[in-house]
């Protein structure tokens, strides 16, 4: 199957509408802090959510909202995560409320999202107040969509859009999505906001499981910095527009519809990677030969994941014996004299470690390769057929200062 | 039973000797480099070392040779890890050979260790040449405990020893340790090298039940990185000259032993801490009224080792929703809508969070409370009787540095 990516994030697809305005949570009047993605036409539509028992009050809401895996619109908001507020869950639904009234549809339909500090009420009036506007703000095409993505950042420097177009049954089918990332980023079982849109026809049943197999391979594979977020949410919403016979079982059509899906969440999940907060680097873990899949994912994760690693990698210093290490205590088992180790990026590749010892190399060489902005970690196990691969980014004097003091 | 905090270190107890030389492993011939701690007399001993799967030789070495659980002396270098490397255990052996030669006793009776960077070819000859001259060095009082502690240290800013004074069966016994830390260091079953001793007579069964105990409540709760060692190397070696009758099983000496033991490691944990890569702030959290211990025990490591915390910390930021967030993704099961968190330290206490949810605090004060450098995190879960403390330090600009180049 042929994928070809395309403009337009979020309004790629068919019938799908996004925009974004400053609504006053953050004090700087040029930053949006307030997006609305809506589909012409009732999606279907699944989600999958942090593993923190510390939820956000939106995650809770969202939850339920997709229980009867329907749903027609996004709302989110930048600045305050509506976490750990006894009246948090209140504010969530009034602002699905406020929103449905606006957009002329059941709030029960909006799925809510909300990111920022913990712990600090969120005001509703602003949100309230500024409702027509948003719903003015609404537009088709990749501007519609860049004024969502711009809304829903934080501390991201970047914003992140992606979208891929690709045939169903010989009908051409859209996937776009909208994502922030940054800090408090180690997604367990979704990620720190990712807002999609399809106009694919696919039941619920089979969107639902599209969204966790690929959140299993991408998302969850990032780690800026270990933290798990309170947050973390994906929604995929599907509105049938591209006419295709709707996909309600396994087959090629699935299949299809899944490798679409996992092109947009990859890229958008490297690029969270690479804009983790302060991060100077991409790092990209790529572990084969593992006794099994599972022991892939946790080596390549415990890699990306190392701070003593991800310092080094800031200094472009070769210090493979600290990938060694991660390797070692990843908790999974396996023969660790059988692994090797190779740095590589656009300046070329150079084996370190083989067979669990170290190997003569030229250090200069190792810089130059390590001085790059994308670096790959290849881990070779030799000892079956698992593989995965990890996201992860460098640790910074930036990261430092950003959360040395990120509520001021 | 009373406890006496004295000095003197591995050498406060009757019979050890101890010392240190620099002999050529590092380039900086005012760093000593290489450390013996020596017994009069065949010892009880027992360790708990690395669970990383990458092992250091010189930690398959000593498991090998405390299977009898017997000991009489300790080698240690610094500045090489002696990790990773093919001929590692050979150097290793080498070392107790050449150590025992000079000491005229068996070189199983030798605890040896290395620590530095991982994966570079230890040489084996400076060592060897430095022998005589490091038996030489070998003192009984705080001057010999002080070289060897000064031997045995890394990225340490200080030395780290202690020891204690107090009865067993109405004998004053003591115990002694020097340990060291800094970075990759997230114990697990044991720490990055720590070394101690006895003159209490006891039973090589009662020795290692002590030694296996108290680490986890001691070392097995500390991480400046979550990095676990290769390393990770925690020994008690035991000579009986205090002449108290021979503790071989459970009862009140048996306590007492592990009290005196307790209190030593506490001290040296929370030193290691404090004295974490690039650390400006000992973090002490306490966790209360856990459902069960291994569930406060998860929650207190999850809060010490949250990257986001640690770097809220150097900030002086209550941001106490990224206490929660670490708190509500540690592995155990609990309720948290009963978890509240008060901060304090020499300035006082302040409560943050109540039942899950945020309190109003002053800032102000909380800033005063977080600009000292030993801060307490206190969280109550009140859903049982579950306590654990766990100790670690705030990430700041100089861990970055340190670990960017470490190898330099």
């Amino acid at each position: 199957m042929e994928i070809q990516f395309i403009e337009g994030g979020v309004c790629a697809p068919k019938g799908f509408w996004a925009g974004g305005v400053h609504c006053g949570i953050r004090k700087n009047r040029e930053k949006k802090d307030l997006a609305l993605i809506y589909s012409e036409k009732e999606c279907t539509a699944a989600g999958v959510y942090t593993q923190n028992k510390v939820k956000g009050a939106p995650v809770t809401v969202t939850q339920q909202h997709l229980a009867n895996g329907k749903a027609q619109a996004v709302l989110c908001n930048s600045g305050n995560a509506n976490t750990c507020n006894a009246d948090g869950e209140f504010i969530a639904n009034s602002m699905c409320q406020a929103a449905a009234k606006t957009l002329n549809i059941d709030p029960q339909k909006i799925i809510i999202g909300s990111t920022g500090v913990i712990g600090q009420p969120l005001p509703l009036q602003p949100i309230v107040n500024a409702m027509d506007q948003l719903k003015s703000s609404l537009q088709t095409g990749a501007q519609g969509s860049d004024a969502a993505a711009q809304a829903i950042m934080t501390t991201d420097t970047k914003k992140k859009e992606a979208a891929v177009s690709f045939l169903i049954g010989g009908k051409p089918c859209c996937i776009g999505g909208i994502c922030k990332g940054s800090g408090m980023i180690h997604p367990n079982m979704a990620t720190m906001l990712c807002f999609m849109t399809s106009d694919a026809a696919i039941s619920g049943e089979m969107i639902k499981k599209a969204v966790k197999e690929v959140t299993d391979d991408t998302f969850n594979m990032v780690s800026v910095d270990g933290d798990t977020s309170t947050n973390d949410t994906f929604t995929l919403m599907a509105n049938g527009l591209a006419g295709n016979p709707e996909i309600t079982g396994p087959g090629k059509d699935y299949d299809d519809f899944k490798a679409g899906l996992m092109a947009v969440c990859r890229r958008l999940a490297r690029e969270m990677a690479a804009d983790g907060e302060g991060a100077t680097k991409l790092l990209e873990c790529h572990v084969s030969g593992a006794p099994e899949k599972q022991t892939a994912v946790k080596v390549s994760k415990a890699v990306i994941t190392s701070s003593l690693l991800k310092a080094a990698m800031f200094g472009a210093d070769a210090n493979w014996g600290r990938i060694l290490c991660a390797v070692g205590y990843a908790d999974a088992q396996f023969d660790i004299g059988k692994v090797g180790v190779t740095l590589g990026s656009a300046k070329g590749t150079i084996e370190v470690c083989k067979n669990g010892s170290g190997v003569e190399f030229s250090e200069e060489k190792a810089k130059q390769i390590l001085l790059e902005d994308e670096i790959h970690i290849d881990i070779s196990m030799d000892q079956g057929g698992g593989e995965a691969t990890a996201w992860g980014c460098d640790l910074t004097y930036d990261y430092v200062k950003i959360n040395g003091d990120y509520r001021t």
